[in-house]
């Protein structure tokens, strides 16, 4: 059971990327988990939107583990090209389909949805915090080094949208290697 | 009768801002545009996407007037901050709650909705355009003003996903002074 509930939240949040939140509904999650239709409800009585908060948690935790782990080495440009390879990936396996299921619930939810636009929140906060804490391990400033996290999230976010618009990897390749300068530019002589 | 289907587009570009696609239904655009029912079908006849498409244009017309008249005295940096705080002000007057209808566009229209798909892709490059044309007007080369174009564009897109995230407008604000710093480096001396 609990590895069905795993596999239901899973595909919300492959649906969130691809679809939307609109398109993540409980029937395309069970189509696309090929769960029982009984266990949906077993695992999530409230309904949708507690899978889709639960989709949106997962993605959190595991984008801020992939970030820390892009950053062990201390390099923080290093850090910043494998943060940009994982969505060139995702984009390229999705054949430019797959974005990212916390921009579908920010851009999607409604005022009427409080909890799944804090949950996206909190998801963006732990991914900037995971940036932040690097580029702060390199030397830069508290301050800096949020602002810095703030435009690479923005940015790299922007850009997997672009890039579903464009249908190509361009834009994302294009914002790295801006970015690339910016990072050069703003850490201390020595590092990166 | 002009003057409803204009009133309708306007609509539908706020409503696609605040609701995304999924919320722009004719039901929708009726009750905020005051239209009367009949006359949605008069000047949509194809539909619902038929009104999007037309939303999502007047927004590339539009956008790319205003990033033209914040570039029209040849700072780049000045253009910059016109561009940004047009996004803020929108931010701000919606209470965190209006997006960018392209961006609705491309997160939530499906493989099957190709038409939408590629008028947001049209409106995207109207506004690359017009960012890419103040830069080398500044004396950038094509591929330089090009990167940038994309860089700024998607940046401050991503930022205002973030402030409806967090209910703030502190992102956009972060990402334009590390946009400014991007930009001072880039010019030639003495532009900018």
């Amino acid at each position: 059971m609990a590895a069905a509930r795993e596999r239901m939240i899973q595909s919300a949040g492959t649906l969130l990327r691809e679809r939307g939140l609109a398109g993540t509904s409980f029937r395309e999650v069970l189509a696309h988990s090929g769960a029982p239709r009984g266990s949906i409800y077993h695992h999530f009585p409230d309904g949708k939107n507690q899978l889709v908060e639960e989709a949106v948690r997962a993605a959190g935790v595991v984008g801020s583990q992939m970030i820390a782990a892009g950053s062990a080495d201390g390099d923080p440009v290093a850090a910043l090209r494998s943060f940009i390879r994982l969505w060139g990936h995702g984009l390229e396996a999705s054949d430019y389909e797959a974005g990212c299921p916390l921009v579908a619930v920010t851009t999607a939810a409604s005022a009427e949805e409080p909890a799944l636009r804090a949950a996206a929140a909190e998801a963006f906060a732990a991914w900037h915090e995971a940036l932040a804490a690097g580029l702060r391990e390199a030397g830069l400033s508290r301050a800096r080094a949020r602002r810095l996290a703030t435009t690479i999230l923005a940015a790299v976010e922007g850009a997997v949208i672009l890039c579903r618009a464009e249908h190509s990897g361009q834009p994302l390749k294009d914002v790295g290697a801006e970015l690339e300068l910016l990072l050069h530019a703003a850490l201390p002589a020595g590092a990166g």
